[in-house]
């Protein structure tokens, strides 16, 4: 069991913890940075959460170096789109006593969480679901586009029926857009609504008619995940 | 190559880059059309914004004439429900210096979106959904007209609960309705909503049914669709 | 072709006439009383609608009187279920000058719809429907007393946090059941919503676990109704 | 037929009786615990609440005695999970009258529900549930852990686009973790909504993105559940 083994592979006791242990590293630096925004934080606070983004800092620092000395092909791993974010989310750093605030690309390490995802076993249940996405492009570009046009139809109508009654809402049918988004994915906050007669009654139209399109493409990808993990279990019982 | 293969066909490269070329064109004009509806536009923009509709008219105005000239039977084309629309959303180019307002027709231009999506291979896509609506028909039936007698039943419930106490809310049947498409599509905006005990104890049981009965349709068109795939998937495979 | 068949049957184009004739009468009865909650109803429109009333009202009992004729077992008529729906709906005619209001009997017209929505050909999808709930009915159970337990779960939670710091909304756990039940579908009016840390930090845990509990039933009985049209599938293809 | 059948089975008639009574005092129980939160309660409400209280109480200790008279291994019912759990919910029968308040400790009787619907013919309904759970489970963690993420990336997005124009509502990544999770689930209370152009474009395109992903969850499992049953009705046929 090599170095190479623990940091590479994802099959393995050693490898799967150390996975883990990245991965609980990006979370907890995650919920810091979070934390960080809290205001009224006290000063003792914030001293250790400086100190403890650091010292991260520092465990991913070691991890690149672990990483570049582990790769089979070094330039190759330096220069993948996943060894420039390795790096990135490291840069800060080296910058913090620097004028410029580079402290935005930590959020980079999300993308981290992907690659590690990616390695592992759940690499099967991803790749069954980009399975999923291709079997069923068609319809889902077809229901987008269906989707678009009832939103933007939406938004004329009901431009048409409330800009008068009230001016402020829907003062163009770009502004009725967000009445139409939120409307038609059923959030309502409650900010705009229709208040005259003619716009209540489309609305009402639009709601019978929308949620259905609306609510299908959820169903068809649920319905192609189906389809693959059907096709899956064929071949498995042949 | 002729300009007929590019205008009337979509599974040749320049066919395919011509639709798409109308497309993008609509879309420009329709998202011109609502910026023009913004209040506060400034007269550079507003200036900008007619030469930019001009322009686009010609070019509308140039397909309808190469659709015209590439059409095998030119009478068929010109009388077909396409060719009308295609004719109407160029009226306004010839009407913006008479007195009659006819710039609402140029909404039109969506159906030419559809036109496009049909000759495509998204037709295919298309012609699937219809034969999912044809097969789950009397089911999509069946729970409208279920959905719809709930629907009345709350609005009649409701009134009849929260009318004395707010008369305004719930001032009659017909405006309780509104209410209650409002609730069982789980937009919930916020504007009426009961507040006695007996209208949010009838708020309450109507939720709890009415939920899975209003979420059906969509569960029954995904499944229709996934049973027409599978139909081809075993046509295919014969 | 007699009039029993005509008032009876389904299967024939006179007789889908008549039932569609029914519906429609049923309909424009329901929808005339609905405006006629309508406040400020000018005197000529409330003339109209009594008008009115008294000509449908004849003919339902036009129509009472010939399924009594028609019947092939009269007092079987008379006593069954739909037909003491059938009495009931023109029961008002004949009480109108009456002290006694009995026009919330009129209501019971709705249940008319279903009557004949059961003759036609809908009885089939009906059928289905009520196999596909038959086939689900564990899953269904179990969910239902799952999502109640979580809904009493989250009313007792948020009471816990919340009731200090809103004592009106949160008055008690039978109120916080309000909140729960406009949480968990997602309806969310905005009359209610914790304010607390620990009141946002409870109903983002139940968010979280109870989104896709509550979303359920509705999947399986989509579930189910696939199923069951399968099944049929599978039987007319041997 | 002993005592012993009664309690312990649920295959038989009697002990059918005996679980749903069991059943119905628990719930009986519990609406009484929440009609005792009730603010507003007179006195000879209050008394028989208390009265009743002890009533089920002594009916759960004849339960606890009854289960442990016909336990098969009378130690191991008293030191299993749901023995300790009947135990928990009739300590407050003794210790009503002593200082220390464990009355809290009755809400425990709501895993004594799950214990009966385990014990009885529901059991299978969750065994295939929990197969359902395991088929799906690779799916289900991976878009769970998709769904933390877009949250994560929401509540950052909204905080970067709103906090300068809205200090209180989004006064930090933590705080605006509440808007995103009420707004991705659709519950869109009202309480917060984005009201500047960037954090409602930025809302528009979260939404779009977001809704097909928070809903596949559900479908996944209602998909799984299909498998399981499939695979059961596959056995039978064989």
């Amino acid at each position: 069991m090599s170095i190479a083994d623990i940091v590479q592979r994802s099959d393995t006791t050693p490898g799967r913890i150390f996975d883990w242990t990245v991965i609980a590293l990006i979370v907890i630096s995650i919920v810091m940075l979070s934390i960080a925004t809290l205001p009224d934080l006290s000063q003792p606070v914030r001293s250790f959460l400086t100190i403890a983004e650091i010292f991260v800092l520092a465990l991913f620092a070691l991890e690149y170096c672990l990483r570049i000395v582990t790769a089979p092909r070094k330039f190759g791993y330096i220069f993948s789109f996943y060894g420039i974010v390795d790096l990135m989310t490291i840069v800060p750093f080296c910058l913090t006593l620097g004028a410029i605030d580079l402290r935005a690309l930590r959020i980079l390490r999300l993308f981290r969480i992907i690659r590690i995802l990616k390695l592992s076993r759940y690499s099967q249940a991803m790749s069954r679901f980009r399975e999923a996405l291709a079997l069923a492009r068609e319809e889902i570009v077809l229901f987008s586009a269906v989707t678009a046009i009832l939103l933007y139809l939406a938004a004329l109508g009901i431009y048409h029926f409330e800009h008068a009654a009230q001016p402020e809402a829907f003062s163009s049918v770009l502004h009725s857009l967000w009445w139409a988004a939120v409307t038609l994915t059923t959030v309502g906050y409650g900010d705009v609504y229709p208040v005259t007669t003619g716009g209540k009654l489309f609305t009402f139209v639009i709601l019978m008619c929308g949620m259905g399109i609306v609510a299908v493409p959820a169903g068809i990808i649920a319905g192609a995940l189906y389809r693959v993990n059907q096709n899956e279990d064929r071949e498995k019982s042949l």
